[in-house]
């Protein structure tokens, strides 16, 4: 069985491994106010092109949105999130947990729009209900799309004309950067948001999620928030060291790279069979519609996530590529498609 | 100006008020641990049949939702409401602040259906995602309709079978049962759900709430909720006193059906004067579809709220009538519709 | 049985009930939106000196302190207290509820000083622990001491150089300012505190705190705070009628007085007879110490409260008296000091 | 500098990493539902005897702490600790932004006795206060002592009886279950309370706390309660192969066994110089007091963490050994005792 279900099924990139072994018995300070994740923090504002910004590493994506949504709403205030956001829907409501409501506009493709913003906003006036004060996406989406610059930068501009913080969440964000469909850098998404995230876990770490805090305003105290909701590693600096390890002659970069080019190569193998997809295919989550029948057949050699229904007799699927997804592995599925045909 | 805002625009009906007089200067135990209390606790549950019910009367409905559902989650379970519900949009997210998330299913003129409710368990099925564990609806509901007990019972079986508690806001209860479109009675409703409660703010009362709590799994320790959520009145006997006046002689009924009627008489006017209405007119809150000019006209006599957009030049509004509505106001607005046509 | 319980064992002083009578059925906006509200506003802003104060009329104590402190800590906030103080003990953890630790420094009768808060600072240095932002404290105490000018001077300069709020709880303010041990005014207290509130509930009306914001960094939504928390009446006019009488023509300190001087003839009585205080005697709550056997005795003519063990056969008791207490229940209960010893 | 600052200074065990290592490409489910964390929890169940134990593996302490409270209490129960407590101090308030109070009985040397635990009991009546509902307690406690077994089981004995949980917060549990002093088995521990952990951050792991839930009435959905709090780690076999490791071979017992040894030695060296402790030193962390003169001389070469004041010019300083803790650093330490005096 090989596995399509996400892009976190194995452990670590050879070389963070090598790096996590060599360190091991150093002693470190801990809780993250150690040399590696300082090292890391400096390479990551480089990268950035914001020597200003405050970085966070964390475990993981789900206590890494809700600190930045805990650290930043008052109790009133809700976070705005696509139907399909990871908060909305795979978080067992840690954001309402904090205390905040996620409110969900309209959204094509798992992307939202200053359009789609501005009817939440017109819908939410006076103090008998939540006040709107935070924007949450993702990029890549939860469904594999990117945002482009334009799209980023209405959003952007809307969300401070507005008031509203804006927070981009990058469990993928190096897919995102590195798809054919994307014209943002990282320091662009580092102008445009008030906070982001860069995420480890999909893209060749153990685990960690590099959060840049660019805007001012949330900054204040936020290893409480980091400690309170129990998401600061004892030995922080193993999160210091893997991104030293991804910001290092580009590894991050290149990872991404070498998922997406997975994710093209099934693409094309999927289009040039006729199959359609659920959402555009840009990055390293694909939805192919297939027949149940199909699904059964592939199901037998392959692992893969189901998605939604079609129609009465078709379904679509996610298969997910990663930084160690074999190309063995791409070009079986790819042959799989035609035996049974 | 005369004002159909809503129906908690004057004090109380007088009966309430001079009880409250007389019993001013007597000396009672605070936080509804006095004989008034009592008296009316035994009152309520001899009208809903349910001798075994835990009664409490809280001061209003906010408070009285919040802990409710606060008392019945557990912090990973969700509540599923109508997206009209008043616990989704005018209660600030209270629910949310609790912790809680409100899971929202597509129904009509602000009516759950099992149908609808079903939506939501499908779609949340593991531990990723908020386990939906209550059902909160309103009768009367927040557009004015009420459900019959056809429709009450089949959301009620759901539940049972799928291990769903029910919960009834019934801050409009009145309006319901004595409602033409009406076939159950405060009994019926004691039988169908877990937990509901009889709206005093609303028909006739300076304020108070009366939750009835039948499932024995829901009663244990509410009082600790009521005071944690600081709805614990101190002086309580002024709730008990104002739900003894309710349920002597009928006064809760007769209050509700003076709603109702001049809502009837209201809807009569304008039915026979072509007006549409945005959602069914079933109780005292009715929602005719207007011109901008004749919104503007009728403004200029009568307060009232805008409800939404209809089409280029029409809206809907909300009309309210009570228990103090006087036949004057009522012929007034209705000649006010002809006046300047 | 005449009851010295508490001070909120009776409804409301006649002139706040025929007030309330006689605007029965005006039509008023809801939500303390109305007339009555904004004229009570500016008679405490009069009272207090602070054109620019926000004022709020919450019903209860309990949600008061809850929407203060949620509105002014962020998640990993704290707020020091009293160990008597009621936030501590008497609101079923309504603080902890909406997230935040209470911490308690060591006192003497009931009350803070600079030097207690300064061992909560000392201890709390890092983002492991939580971080004191806000202190309570109530005026008069929960054991019936109030605080000198001299002494609530020093907490607040403390505060102000430490950057701590400064919140007073005024449950029973009256209580304080009517003392013979009192020397502040209520403008001192506008001025030194950066929000406190006004008692209504236990100085003679139905019920309603007056809640007066000073500080602008507390002001921004509260409302959507007062709301969130189920805190906003309906007929907010109730509240806003309540306190127009109790600040024309002085009323809130003449039923204040009162209170007063019944307990300091109790007082007298008491020491003329030896009896001793667990607390030094200042307001409405006095706190005797008497044997097992008296309060027995007492028990069987007079309602009271236990307080603590003193030793092997006494204890202290609670007797608290009010606006409504009279005189003949006064005068018994000191004959029955004498009669059975 | 050598650092006796934490037990968390180093990596892991090589023995862990090797086995990280080698299992680094095998694809493997995410969310703790992978072949080595089944083996894990098959180990551990095994190890307590507890075939009926529910096991998840978590990334950290706090996480852990703050996810089994919210598991077990509802809204308005609180959760008995020491003052000490590791929940009670140095969690940022996690306990009380879940929404639970924590109340601190008086103790000696970091230990609950049922003694201590009564006086909450009785102080906390009804529903004005909240609720005890739980007992935590950390094995080895947060200055180094252990509970002996007529300890223990005093207190779960006084749980029973009065419808308390009984929680064990075994972050350094190793350290108790290797201590001279300690007359427990593990098998003990699961019989004694209701939920406890073991735990690998202090003891030879990257990070890992493995908790064993034996209380039926703690184990529903407690995955929702993990994914909510941000605790269920994407590639949880990381988690699964450490314990694999610590519970083959009894090598998390020879890693706690090393570190008590290496703790011993530097108590020995101590005591033999006349040094005193401020608890009893009876696991891998000590707590000797030493002159303000003597901690800046020793400061220059270890690094330690300040614990208290004792005197006018003497503190007590806390040193922790690990399983990482070479002898070559123990008797430098002892030889620096010497040098300078």
């Amino acid at each position: 069985m090989y596995s399509f279900n996400n892009d976190y099924s194995e452990g670590a990139h050879p070389r963070i491994l090598k790096a996590l072994t060599e360190t091991n018995l150093e002693q470190n300070d801990g809780y993250s106010m150690d040399r590696h994740t300082a090292h890391a923090v400096s390479l990551i504002r480089a990268e950035t092109g914001r020597a200003d910004a405050d970085v966070h590493i964390l475990v993981g994506g789900t206590q890494t949105n809700s600190a930045v949504i805990a650290a930043a709403l008052r109790p009133h205030q809700a976070v705005i999130a696509a139907a399909t956001g990871h908060i909305n829907v795979h978080e067992t409501g840690a954001v309402e947990a904090s205390g905040h409501k996620v409110l969900t506009p309209p959204t094509a493709n798992g992307k939202l729009t200053p359009e789609g913003i501005r009817t939440i906003l017109d819908a939410h006036m006076d103090e008998h209900m939540v006040q709107p004060k935070m924007v949450y996406l993702s990029d890549s989406t939860e469904v594999g799309t990117v945002y482009t610059k334009a799209e980023l930068t209405a959003i952007s501009d809307f969300c401070r004309q507005n008031g509203l913080f804006l927070f981009l969440d990058g469990a993928r964000l190096g897919a995102a950067l590195t798809s054919p469909a994307n014209d943002l850098t990282i320091a662009d998404i580092a102008a445009l948001t008030d906070v982001f995230y860069i995420g480890g876990t999909k893209n060749g770490a153990l685990f960690g999620e590099a959060l840049v805090i660019t805007n001012d305003a949330l900054k204040a105290d936020f290893r409480y928030l980091i400690k309170q909701r129990g998401a600061m590693l004892a030995k922080g600096w193993l999160l210091g060291i893997q991104f030293e390890e991804l910001f290092t002659d580009g590894l991050f970069y290149d990872l991404a790279a070498h998922a997406n080019a997975c994710a093209s190569r099934l693409r094309d193998g999927l289009a040039a069979r006729g199959y359609e997809f659920a959402y555009p295919p840009q990055t390293n989550q694909l939805f192919p519609i297939f027949t149940d029948e199909m699904i059964e057949r592939l199901g037998r050699d392959f692992l893969f996530m189901p998605d939604k229904k079609i129609d009465e007799n078709r379904r679509s699927v996610r298969l997910v590529t990663s930084w160690a997804t074999t190309e063995a592995g791409v070009e079986e599925f790819i042959r799989a498609l035609d035996s049974g045909r």
